[in-house]
């Protein structure tokens, strides 16, 4: 494979940044060079040396020369790649996304995508994308870009609506947890070893985190059937109340039986492929109270654990047996190496409708199955959903289009409106221009 | 003009019936056979001396032979029109439709159209419209029919699923209403006398109930730049809850000052052009509680009096003057001329989308203007509205096409999910199917 | 009505300039400015007083003030009409247009809409459309736009893609013509006097001069089933050669009697509703010859005759019985009119495809019926033509895009491929390149 | 993989059986049982043996049971795949559709797909597969289906005409000899061995036959590039005249150098992806006459060598090395273990239109990439080719439309119209009468 160079816009990370590194030095093939940017100049310079641990801990010396760039233009400059993961504002700001809503009884399980939470986050954060897309076009406009930051399909529609020409992908690893949920359904099935998620094979349809899967197959086994009859059998929705307590105990608030996922199946007729978390937020079915939410065994992510979180990641330092890599659960690198000549592959990815999604205007940023191959990807044309499916996943898509309209046109009015139109709103107009009030001058405090 | 022969299905009715009557005799160039139908024989037959006493009032004998005949077959044979204006059922039936809900925190100020009521109404009505389909094609495949009856968009739309080639559209008054505020503003604003509502240029879209008006001209004036104002200014938005007391004391409940149809155009962009009664249904906005609906001015009319209101009506003696003709907000028999080859007119109608609204599927019935010339309706490009009205009328319509395929299949699986994908639907899953399954059986209960 | 300001965009014309100021004098409403503007300054001033002459004749003195504005900025300033009605380049230019292709086997009737003829005409054309556009967006972007000039759908098509948001349609008799062949056939058919035209109701679909009727009806009658029997009947093909030499040696160069009209509603199931010398040009069936073309009567116009009439035309002096006014087939004055709020009106327009022709693209210009009232324009939904209609249409659509295209982008190379792609073409690749390039230089020859 | 039983429909045939033979002996993970049918019904028994022997020459014996079925129905009962590769009619009717044509100038390379020749076959084919697909319908509505018969696009779609829900595909290998083109050109260029045709990635769209390459890659070089460049040198398109007769003389009909496919890649701005024999049907520009044609190095196949080579065909015994299978250009065998789920593929398909082909409507049968896994062919969105490619392929789309709509309805007046629009078509109206009279005449006759 021919030399590669990656930019990583957020490359100052502890989290994603790190985790790119490694399965950078798993991917035997790719070498280059590793250019690290991030706002905060000095935690980028501060990764050179860890991204040196992981190639050095991985026998993988020498693969890639990396480096850190303070300016954007110069960082961006002759990249092949360019890798996006940042948080838009401080942690401080989840609370005006997070906290306000609910004293307005409007809950939401992780709030960086859909939602109160979701759009206040994404007017925090597109207009930095607005910005990476015009400094790519004019630094390197034929550069494949790769963004894993939420609000996903926001982020990446801005990348297109600033620079049309983009040639940009969203990733996002929640399939891949249905598919491992698949894998263990046919463990269980048929008394064999749970088998790689990528064996298993199915259709999917939506976007990002609002994503279904309409079919599943395993070696001859059409999964979906099976799992259809398994939601007709109430015992499969039994109460989980006490194991969502038991996870709020542990602070396990990413643990989830695809519960909500399996009530999608039986109501609406396909398998949300997100976690329960996610999927709850998008339709006023789930967090109109903990109580319901926890009888799905769900529970909520609190503002207080991510504050401790983020403090707690900064000050982190590697231990070699930390930075082994294995074969992840994140495919940018897989993806990359297609990119770059070495061979095709299908996955799920995030991108302009080009008629993948039948029922979603041109253009709207989905999430289905494509083919990825030297310079090009290609969706491929996923199966309708039941009309039911549809029109939840339209409406989340209209919400997203006002609001990335919004945002680009600095229309805090046409804001209002994408906020009003977002199912969880279930104020009246009066109360929910109070909230939305609020909710607007705390994402404009700067901490 | 030449001879038509004229079949009303709910010709025995106390209402519509004896309106279209007026509007016959009022309409001076109409004339040929008016035959009556009615499930309640006798019924129809009564209402052949309302007619003839209708004709005799308005200096109009001799221009209708009116008759009644029992079978349905017969009635439609050699038909040229066919007018369906039915009640659905019993007015106990309502019952379910409307306490049901409350009982669960869904309030309806309707109930007929949308939401759990419109829908279990709609599992009523539709059967009767698919038989009623076979029928024409079978005795009168070329004749125009013309549908009072609602949920209107369903039972249109329940005609063509039935017989494809049907020529049916429906009528429906409310966007009149709309037309004569207009009218009222343009007395205020330009201090002139309140003109007809015919001069009010309107451009509309959306479905029945659920209309909005994206463009209107009196003589040179703009009339939605001036609105657009007034909705600016918290004055037009005032508390209404005492008026709305006061409408409950005297049963005014179908008055309404236009704030919800103003409320859609300030916060979503364009004009309601229904009742607010109506339009309050489509969204979770507005029926929350009680007390927000009465800020609107907007009451619920009560099962209560319809009970009441139904038997006061079957008793009614008609005097001489309760059937003089005047012009009237109906325009059934205007289109019928236009059909015949009188004249073209346009105005708004139901009618299946041939591309005439753009955010819809072609097929779905929807509401807006249409050129009605000798055997033919071309329906008329209506403009687009923001997003934001495009994606609150296309739930609508999904849960309208959810609801017919459901029906037409006598699935009840699939109007569960049509039922929890209506737009007032607050409840969790759980809740929701208790309250549906109640519905059902109060809905199939004999009275 | 209000007073209105009118620019005519080749003022200075002796033909459409006067048959316009003509409809002015008729049209008892209007009044207000008439600006002429031409290239030819003088010819602008000129008639200034053969517009005086004109509304002297037609005892309208003092509706309009007429002035001739050499500067044409200063001449759009202001307008609430713009009329486009423009030579393309001198006389001499159209020897190239239909001379040259001749040699090589390609004839054309007319050769100023389609064909090589019509391509070529469209290159000197488009930019003096595409500057008026941008001249008009500065200088009254809200004035309505009215084009008379041929190519009528590539002109109009010019100015909407150099300014969007122009508020523009193409207006053309061809559809009148084919209406009052109606009425002559339901003169003959029911031994009535000749209707107006205006009673033939019809509906209509394609581009312009390439315009298929697909329904029409006079009074209760269904003349396509008429027509449609008489097309079984050869005697209606009966073979017209002796006619065509008749109106060769007479130079009735525009006289027709429909029969490649009828042609396309035998073969292709719509009747052709332009002029046969049009029609013939957009498909490869009548013009193999001048033997085959003049069987269906039909003759080519040919340059010689366009020299010595262009000669003539400028040296006329009007008498004032040439100038009296009467209801003519142009429908300019009556369209401005709805448009400034006096009545609505249906007829046939050239506009953007937003729905009306559902198997052309969004955005394409297309002709079809259209509700034209106060400061408003919308569409109505055409009847489909049958799938071989839609096909020849499509196909001249395509061609038109091309060629709008390499023009707007000064592409000769995408020019010829739209000149290869144009039905009439039946040469070789090599051919083709040779006659292309010779047209081209003949084209930019300076007169 | 698991067992599977197959029906080749055509099983008594001497070429594409034989050749599905040995790749079914090449691929050793496939075993289970064949069944041959054929209306033949002793060919299809004669072909037991010559299958035996494949299987034996190739180390095979024992994984396929292979056995003659005389009733189509009892032959289809219970397989998983169905094979059709069938001549339709005796070879004598190639005179009417080749020779007769060219009386009148309308000259065919190969005439079995397109043009005057291909509507005629394909009004002998389609009755057979409207045929086959109700019986599949009726037992073994769950197999796969993949069709090897000309006319493809229209045989296929005449599966999907009488049993829409079946799962059925066209395959096609002059696809692979574009990317056996282009691969000889990778070796020219880049001065290495001439790689697998597999190596050459490439997105293509069209129909059958008429199929163009939009992007084509090796290993990181941009191979439309390379060829652009090449057709801009005039030395591309040196006469082939002299190849031309050269190749007339030895009889190599199928020979040719991709020149008419790279002149599409000049003139229209794709490449052609088929032989240059049948492209040249599809357009006006190739087979003006044999000079022209011969410029190409193309040759067109006479009527007379079809009838000596079909003789040949039936007598021929077959040598043991005749039947050594090896990796061949046929990949039915491939997608037959996709589609039971051994792995994934991605190739080029003919499939109903879900979205792949944005400028197609819905429902008609194109050709591009498809990903081909358990149970399961989802296409993938081609990228789109130039206006001028996809006016050309709309128009050959719609006119095979036209045919199967004509022939499903024995409207021989429709299919007159369809005649008509063939493309190749350049005759007057009265003359393509008389000769489709003729065809039709010579089509009906029984040999």
């Amino acid at each position: 494979m021919k030399e590669t160079r990656i930019c990583i816009i957020g490359g100052g990370g502890r989290l994603w940044a790190i985790q790119f590194m490694k399965d950078l030095a798993y991917n035997t093939m790719t070498h280059g060079t590793l250019v690290l940017y991030d706002i905060d100049k000095e935690a980028a310079r501060n990764n050179i040396a860890v991204a040196n641990q992981v190639f050095a801990v991985n026998k993988s010396e020498g693969r890639f020369n990396v480096i850190a760039i303070d300016d954007l233009g110069e960082a961006l400059s002759g990249c092949d790649m360019v890798i996006i993961s940042i948080e838009p504002g401080k942690t401080e700001c989840r609370y005006g996304d997070l906290v306000l809503p609910e004293q307005y009884g409007i809950l939401q399980s992780v709030g960086d995508t859909t939602g109160p939470g979701g759009i206040m986050r994404a007017r925090r954060a597109l207009p930095i994308f607005f910005d990476l897309a015009k400094k790519i076009e004019q630094f390197c406009p034929d550069a494949w870009v790769i963004n894993y930051t939420n609000p996903m399909t926001l982020c990446t529609a801005a990348l297109y609506k600033a620079f049309p020409a983009i040639k940009a992908l969203g990733c996002c690893h929640e399939v891949f947890h249905t598919q491992n949920f698949l894998a263990r359904k046919v463990s269980q099935w048929f008394g064999v070893a749970t088998p790689d998620r990528r064996e298993i094979k199915i259709d999917l349809t939506g976007v990002n985190h609002f994503t279904f899967v309409t079919k599943a197959f395993w070696q001859g086994h059409d999964l979906m059937a099976k799992l259809i009859e398994e939601v007709q059998d109430p015992a499969t929705f039994a109460d989980e109340t006490a194991i969502a307590k038991e996870r709020l105990a542990n602070e396990k608030w990413f643990d989830c039986d695809q519960k909500i996922a399996l009530a999608f199946l039986r109501d609406f007729g396909a398998l949300g492929a997100a976690g329960d978390r996610h999927l709850a937020e998008f339709v006023p079915y789930f967090l109109t109270s903990d109580e319901n939410l926890h009888t799905y065994g769900v529970i909520r992510t609190p503002y207080e654990w991510r504050m401790r979180t983020a403090a707690e990641k900064r000050g982190k330092m590697f231990k070699d047996e930390d930075l082994k890599a294995v074969l992840s659960d994140e495919e940018g690198v897989d993806i990359m190496r297609s990119l770059m000549g070495d061979k095709s592959m299908v996955t799920n990815i995030n991108r302009p409708n080009e008629g993948q999604i039948s029922y979603l205007p041109k253009g709207r940023i989905v999430e289905s199955n494509g083919l990825i191959s030297e310079d090009s990807i290609r969706p491929i044309v996923a199966t309708d959903p039941p009309l039911a499916i549809q029109n939840l996943i339209k409406q989340v898509s209209d919400v997203q289009e006002m609001t990335l309209e919004a945002i680009y046109n600095n229309d805090d009015n046409l804001l209002f409106t994408a906020f009003l139109s977002d199912p969880l709103m279930n104020l009246s107009l009066d109360k929910a221009r109070e909230l939305f009030d609020k909710m607007l001058k705390a994402s404009d405090l700067q901490y």
